[in-house]
């Protein structure tokens, strides 16, 4: 079947270019970027300057990166809302099975292949795999729902409790 | 410059299930999920029954495949909107250096790994990588625009001019 000897290939992903941000450190990163106003530059590789036509005129991009130094083994996480242990693939966490993360940014300025860019939580230097423009048409959803996350936010965010961590699959 | 080496490595994906729909071949597929109520499947793998924990309660989810027929040398790209040629990182084509499709799903129902899902726009068969919670919070930017889209939308979408086709880069 198809569809299972798909399911079982192995794909490679190649960096189109680096984020460079102000988080040096892991533990530095916000939790989510568009709730920040952090600045970064999406410097890409001269070679794909012909696919940045048109760039100028989208406001807002999903920044698809590769988190090198995720754990891909983690099925289950805490998150900084609680000491409840959740699905990986209910949460954003950057600890999963192909650990590539998902951030819009908002665009503020091109210059050849460096992209300045508003929103940014990737640590400094981290591998951008993809960019695309952001299409409300196709994109925005202001009634979803996220119900376990609908219950925590109120409690704020805090760090994350390391000895729950350990019970997790 | 730890940058510069991240950005020469090449990194491996491996599909954590596939998604099933009723497109089985290329020229079947919407342009855009999202605009489409068709309603597909995920089928993920068993061993990541714990990742699903929490995600009844969750509306709807990015859902990340790897679209293994694109051609990803393509830089530029003609769209169903015109026989403009615009940047691929302009545009949501399949075609890109990292093939990665990224479609909103509206989650209709969990039966163990599988999730019945609606707005899908995959091939019949294409691995899923990724899923991930879509939380209005940081994700949904109703006032985005993308330039040359707003110019072009109102004309409908038509076939993708193949003799345009051939001069992209």
């Amino acid at each position: 079947m198809k569809s299972v000897s798909n399911s079982k290939r192995v794909f490679s992903v190649a960096p189109i270019g680096v984020i460079h941000s102000p988080f040096k450190r892991m533990k530095d990163c916000p939790f989510q970027g568009a709730r920040t106003a952090t600045v970064g530059e999406i410097v890409l590789k001269e070679r794909f300057l012909p696919a940045l036509k048109d760039l100028d005129g989208v406001s807002h991009l999903y920044l698809l990166t590769f988190m090198h130094s995720a754990n891909r083994k983690r099925l289950q996480t805490v998150t900084p809302y609680g000491p409840e242990i959740r699905g990986t693939f209910a949460t954003r966490s950057p600890h999963r099975p192909n650990p590539i993360g998902l951030t819009v940014v908002e665009l503020l300025k091109i210059d050849g292949c460096r992209l300045r860019v508003r929103g940014v939580d990737c640590l400094d230097g981290t591998p951008v795999i993809d960019i695309k423009p952001y299409n409300p048409y196709i994109d925005a959803f202001p009634r979803a729902v996220v119900g376990w996350y609908e219950k925590v936010k109120g409690k704020g965010e805090r760090k994350i409790d390391r000895s729950v961590s350990k019970l997790v699959k």
